[in-house]
């Protein structure tokens, strides 16, 4: 009988490190977690990863001869190749060849992988984008992050958050004007939210942000549902620009699939059934509408999909 | 010594069909070529092409045991892995099994291709974009059409023409309004030519326009050269628009090489110098800036690439 392949899943957040024992069909056998104190120097992070690795090793009780391999997902600029972590301004690295530091201790290949794009990779192998011929993974976060996997493989570099859909509109972070991102993420609603407080400050919305102490993605949502029509009137717009971008995506390489992850997609059928709709008028004629859906597996995709694209060794 | 390779290359155009025999690096042995006479029966035009490719295969002078299969590019909606025409209007095939067709009357495998990405895949082999790791032709005609190579491979449906570039603008045959079509084929500055002439029936480019008898993509660029500032002022809108939608697909995809083909690209540096300026200025921080180049090949691209779609089989 064959041996089932498992493989070690790294996750490098700002926050928390999680580390775990992952089979090879996208199982979690085990996982630790560690928080990145992102202060330290970059030895004592380090550390800490290997010692989480060697705990998540030690939880697994499984044979280490029949663990093929490590992936460490990770924001910032990497280059995949040379293992090399360009920079990370979270954790203050610069072209750290985390890769062979890591392989060193743990005795085996470590592969480094974009955070986002392992994160889309987890989704297609046990989550939302399970079993998809090709599957785009927006994130509609704090920016707009997209991964776009096909026949299992992440496709490098894959990042739509900045395509203008609105040439000369609102200003992105990015220099440009008008970017996807500055309309679709959480930030993007967040602002338009927040102009629509101060042209009516004693409207349901106003109060609703008043209660609940700030402006959030979710603030518009709530507004609406308690009867503000202003509020729902900025959903209906948000999901315009939304499915703006989607359909874009969509016309330009017709994934199977799109799962919708971050902050905004919490808000589940409410906002992906007028979704669907919209862009179900706007696709190009004789292109197969994709399953819209949301992310599955929260945390957990960024995981196991940093395993699995250790995979790729 | 290992024999060379020969493919069939077959692209059907409205107006001609062409054919030849391609050797596996992408050079032309022969080829022929006779008018599609759309009109007729599909049959009638079957029994042409098949004529035309036996003439190829007789003027290549090479062993058909040395030919190991043919691709045929073709425009409309096709079914490549079935290698049916679901439909094509301009030669009114519906559900037609051509590639199983021709495969009886020339006896070798017969690949199915669409046929912009047929062009794509020739430049990537013998034209602009030759030798290039991955590269997005697109092509300024009556429409915008994309084809996108990866690895040497054709990345199926890949078509950024109906990507909004400005949401709730022009008008677009596909029913969104702001496509990247509407403001960056030859038809779109063609309309935008023509909008401007209608301000100023006096201008410079208003007698250009006289002169030439017609308002062609060309038009407004002769315009500027002969002083129209308000002609200049255009072009670099067009470019404006052109780059926009350029860097959406360079932001999102990261390819090396971007190949401009049709009408208007025939402008060459006039069009290229300043695009590259304003691309280099828009692109996201870190993303490596692309090769921008005028496609080189013309109609070989088609040929070429169809016969070397034919090494997929």
């Amino acid at each position: 009988m064959k041996n089932i392949k498992y493989y070690i899943g790294i996750d490098i957040g700002g926050t928390n490190i999680k580390t775990g024992v992952i089979d090879e069909n996208g199982a979690i056998i085990s996982e630790h977690s560690i928080p990145t104190g992102a202060h330290r120097q970059q030895e004592e992070v380090l550390n800490d990863i290997i010692l989480s690795v060697k705990a998540s090793i030690h939880g697994a009780n499984v044979n280490p001869e029949d663990i093929a391999g490590a992936g460490m997902g990770t924001p910032g600029m990497i280059d995949i190749e040379k293992g090399i972590v360009i920079y990370n301004n979270n954790l203050g690295w610069r072209n750290f060849a985390v890769s062979s530091e890591m392989s060193k201790a743990i005795g085996m290949k470590v592969r480094l992988e974009n955070d986002a794009d392992a994160a889309a990779l987890g989704e297609v192998i046990a989550g939302s984008a399970k079993g998809a011929k090709s599957a785009m993974i927006i994130t509609l976060g704090t920016g707009v992050g997209s991964g776009y996997v096909v026949n299992g493989k992440i496709v490098q570099g894959c990042e739509f958050g900045h395509m203008v859909i609105d040439y000369g509109g609102r200003e992105c972070t990015c220099g440009r004007k008008g970017c996807f991102e500055s309309y679709c993420s959480a930030t993007g609603l967040i602002n338009m939210t927040k102009e629509l407080i101060s042209k009516n400050p004693d409207s349901i919305l106003s109060l609703t942000a008043k209660k609940e102490g700030t402006v959030s993605g979710r603030t518009v949502f709530d507004a609406a549902v308690k009867g503000d029509n202003e509020a729902s009137e900025l959903i209906d717009k948000y999901i315009s620009y939304l499915s703006c971008g989607l359909v874009n995506i969509i016309n330009g390489l017709q994934p199977e699939v799109i799962s919708l992850g971050g902050g905004i997609a919490k808000q589940g059928e409410r906002l992906l059934t007028p979704l669907r709709d919209k862009v179900y008028m706007e696709i190009y004629e004789g292109i197969k509408f994709p399953k819209i859906v949301a992310c599955t597996l929260g945390y957990k995709a960024g995981l196991i999909g940093a395993a699995m694209s250790a995979r790729e060794i």
